[in-house]
């Protein structure tokens, strides 16, 4: 039984994860949509009530019949490398690769219907309050009257993104932005902001789920410091062990979004309290890996070894 | 309780189906997403473990509490109509719109999770096996040696498009066309082919499923005909009962898919099979319920009024 990785050609994450499936006597098979058809060869056969399927990569084939589990880390557009691309070339090739691979009977790390759902930031929110996580007042508003009011209500508040940097222009920074009730509203009204109340923080905290296994790592962070993605505090990721609570409330939001991975962001309050930042599906892990020790890439890839045993996510 | 409808301005088939509302006296607020931020309205509330929303239309109001069902008629782009469109507004504002909706109790018709894998037409044809229709041998490839074997195995055969028209020209028609064994099937290399076992029809079927009500309708083919969406042949769509056995198969289908609303296509042979060929999560009604009679758009109208009872696509 084989593990399909989606992924693009140069992801360092993706290859600690290959680095122990091999370790593990594991199959694998890497693909970037980008590469079908092309370097890739696909085939699915519905006929006589049954239906197969097979990838080829680079002489390397995979019967649907034999695959235990698709990782969707960082897929290529499908098409994207094609000699003449096109909308409907990407289209085509979507529909035939990713409704080969629904049609399987594997697991997913994560199941696109779930995944796509799961990106929906104010949802986000709305789980994070159902499983019992101490969230931050947050207004997602294009009205300017109520951006101002909530401003004035919670004092410290922070601005961001909630789709983040441009897609036309991934490398824009867009750092969270602390603002006060005197800050110029009027271009609410253009485009919708999402403010939240600031959270006096002494920490953040990333927290990874993989299937059942939980990984906590604390980052001390500067006195004022607002976004922890950007600037170099000196201070490092230490794992540190997950309270009941919190552990309770992860089972409780990937359970109800349905995701076998989940990287979870917390900032960490002077009364220990984790607020729930945000929960990205496809987070990274292999900077906290890499500070921590924790053996995350690991436990992926047994997760994707996996019978079918624990259903979540698949 | 009010009734939600995401569709463009000119859309006669919503037009139907708002005029039942009004007739059962449903509050219904229509939006399309092309629209936001600027004709309409939105804020959401994430505050103390609760939340609650607000969208506004040339001044109504929908409050999240009072969000019935939503219906996914033929929503535009969010932010398309914005005096300065791009493809980050696009995505902030699809954030906040349906990461709100998303967050409400209402009933979908479809859930966009649901919608979005139902679309996946490789998927369609598994999902159509496992309810128990008959469904023609089909294959996708890229592999033109196999397209030219199922083309000899099959003899009659049928090359179609997966995903429509080109989504940068959707006003170019891509009929479904009759090929034999001696084809030039060296194009498959460049994109997905999908070929599928012709049925020598005798009539196409249209069966249109809202709930758990069924509509079925039949119009005569011409011998010999290919494609139903093209070229009049003078026959009109006439209501034909649903065989039992066909009604069980779509409830499964359904009910596997995760849909409130579905319209499938049959062929009927010579011997009276429909044979699937599709199922479209959005598919028009209109001209059917024209031709036949058939109560169609009431019947969407209360399914989308009715209270939580039939929690199917919910």
């Amino acid at each position: 039984m084989t593990v399909l990785i989606l992924t693009s050609e140069e992801d360092v994450t993706a290859d600690m994860v290959v680095a122990e499936l091999h370790g593990m006597g594991t199959p694998v098979l890497r693909l970037d949509p980008a590469d079908l058809p092309g370097k890739a060869v696909l085939s699915a056969d519905y006929a006589h009530g049954d239906f197969d399927g097979h990838l080829s990569v680079n002489g390397h084939v995979l019967s649907m019949s034999g695959l235990r589990s698709v990782w969707v880390r960082r897929p290529g557009e499908p098409a994207a490398h094609a000699a003449h691309p096109s909308p409907w070339l990407t289209a085509e090739t979507r529909q035939a690769l990713y409704g080969m691979l629904h049609s399987a009977n594997a697991r997913w790390m994560n199941h696109p219907r779930n995944a796509d759902q799961a990106r929906l930031k104010p949802w986000q929110l709305r789980v994070a309050h159902l499983s019992g996580f101490a969230v931050p007042p947050t207004v997602f508003t294009t009205a300017p009257r109520l951006a101002r009011e909530f401003t004035e209500e919670h004092r410290d508040v922070v601005v961001k993104s909630a789709s983040g940097p441009p897609p036309d222009d991934p490398s824009l920074a867009l750092p969270t932005t602390l603002i006060g009730p005197d800050a110029d509203f009027s271009a609410v009204g253009a485009g919708p902001a999402l403010l939240q109340r600031y959270v006096h923080k002494s920490a953040d905290i990333r927290l990874t789920c993989v299937g059942t296994r939980l990984f906590a790592a604390r980052k001390t962070a500067e006195p004022g410091q607002v976004d922890g993605r950007y600037g170099d505090t000196g201070h490092t990721w230490q794992p540190v062990p997950v309270p009941d609570r919190i552990g309770k409330s992860v089972h409780e939001y990937v359970t109800l979004a349905g995701l076998a991975y989940a990287a979870f962001d917390f900032a960490e309050d002077e009364d220990g309290i984790w607020w729930f930042l945000e929960c990205n599906q496809g987070g990274q892990f292999g900077f906290v890996e890499l500070e921590t020790g924790q053996p995350i890439a690991q436990t992926v890839a047994l997760w994707l070894a996996q019978r079918r045993a624990d259903r979540r996510g698949g």
